[in-house]
């Protein structure tokens, strides 16, 4: 029987490509087939695997330049029966595709709000007068390039070969070290791996608070390798935190921080263990014939 | 003379209400007059304060559901030589407007990324087939919506009035409980307050190092009121700190914590110490009399 793996659509975005690479690998390290289903939300992506409407879900969790995708971290606190199975790293370049017959005459650029922001040095350098228009995913707009002319978008060169759309430059992100760590969730329990995730509020404001939890970890010599605050949206300046371990939550240094963890926090999630995928040249940039491939399981 | 102060436009944008409320404030308590000047992103009105373009920038930093505005944190980094001379904290209330005789009439809703996530919860009551559009300002799309009756736009209750616009229905926020914080920037030395800001850089992923930086501050009995990390840009799990301390950074505790600092971090940058401004309900909601008031002043 195939999995369905949800993952924030339409065809052609990075998440899909996620989604794609991991399917790709489940199939090739145990194979179990599986097939994809688009949402059109992060948050509708999780619900969909918290309600056991999908199998997996695949969301972009971090972007090295543009930072956290807070749609996944408060859908991950709200839905918190999500556990995470795998984190995948994905390199991300963008492209700048229209049907322009030449880059002077590109009048409006339309992207999702982030790779706009990825581009932005190299908009104001070759199109500083060109309108930027945000849209709901990097894709949206291949659909109307052929109808109008003066118009780009910012996409994966991938999206281009599957919307069959020239690329006028590529790479054109500002920073070439351009990474998006995606996140695979179920409701299984996760099955161990080198990184820990969690999330916690504390009871009040307290001085001092988050400096004594972060001590409990650096007294044990945990490594941290990230730690994020999100409002409660509650009331202005309260925050949860969400810390990423280097290590298995089965470890007994682990253990015992997060015994005492437990003490000092009002709330505590454990989003569990997992291993981090290596990503190889081959599913890096999975090609039409992948996605095809990919389409005869439904 | 007026000083100028720059802003995230056009008219009838949260930020512009916030400009305007400093800008009373300033007149109320030191006889300074100002103008205010609209610019199309947040980059660009910090861009035109460090420029020396404008005199001071009000842009907003942080909101209790939505989170901290990244652009805001990534710009002070970027041009390190602005300080902050203030902080205000305005209450938010969004308005869907149209001019559809009735909600269900209703297709498609547009306003910024962040307004519409804070009204995800209203819309998927009362308006759950309506397209989402993203939009650059709040107010981008109102001037369309006598057009196009099928249409809706989420934005102040201000905005409205200054474009003499019906409010189907207000607040419609998920979260009662919605502010935003902006900051007032300038070149000059910060005059010193309650509030003190800094950033940094580690010299790399020391394991503990963000706790042994923090104990600096805890062992001190110093209270953060906020820490937020950001990404270098240079690679996928390296990162900036942001911390907003409850103290004036010339007190004799918080200059001995910045000595320290300065000893374990990589680069330090400290934006200034400030007050938090007391907003009273005159000067919440600025009524389209004084824009106009305002106007004059140019």
């Amino acid at each position: 029987m195939s999995l369905s793996i949800a993952h924030l659509g339409p065809t052609g975005t990075y998440a899909e490509a996620a989604a794609l690479t991991y399917s790709q690998w489940l199939t090739q390290e145990t194979g179990q087939q599986s097939i994809l289903c688009s949402y059109p939300s992060i948050a509708q992506t999780l619900e969909a695997v918290a309600n056991g409407q999908a199998s997996l879900g695949v969301v972009p969790i971090e972007n090295s330049l543009e930072g956290s995708v807070t749609m996944t971290m408060d859908a991950l606190w709200r839905f918190d029966n999500l556990q995470i199975q795998q984190a995948l790293i994905l390199p991300i370049a963008h492209a700048l595709i229209s049907c322009a017959s030449d880059l002077a005459l590109i009048r409006a650029i339309y992207s999702h709000p982030q790779a706009l922001a990825q581009c932005q040095g190299w908009i104001d350098k070759f199109l500083p007068l060109a309108q930027l228009v945000p849209t709901n995913a990097t894709t949206e707009a291949l659909q109307h390039l052929e109808q109008d002319r003066t118009a780009g978008a910012i996409a994966s060169q991938r999206a281009a070969q599957l919307y069959n759309l020239p690329i006028l430059a590529c790479p054109i992100n500002d920073y070439p070290d351009n990474h998006t760590r995606f996140l695979v969730v179920s409701l299984n329990p996760s099955s161990g791996g080198s990184h820990t995730s969690l999330a916690f509020s504390v009871p009040a404001n307290i001085p001092g608070a988050l400096a004594k939890l972060l001590q409990i970890f650096a007294s044990r010599n945990i490594n941290l390798s990230r730690i994020e605050s999100r409002p409660t949206k509650r009331s202005l300046g309260e925050y949860l935190f969400f810390i990423d371990i280097e290590a298995n939550a089965n470890d007994p240094a682990i253990k015992s921080a997060i015994a005492e963890l437990k003490l000092h926090t009002e709330t505590l999630k454990i989003f569990g263990s997992y291993p981090v995928l290596p990503i190889n040249s081959k599913n890096q940039n999975p090609t039409e014939k992948d996605i095809l491939a990919q389409e005869t399981f439904e």
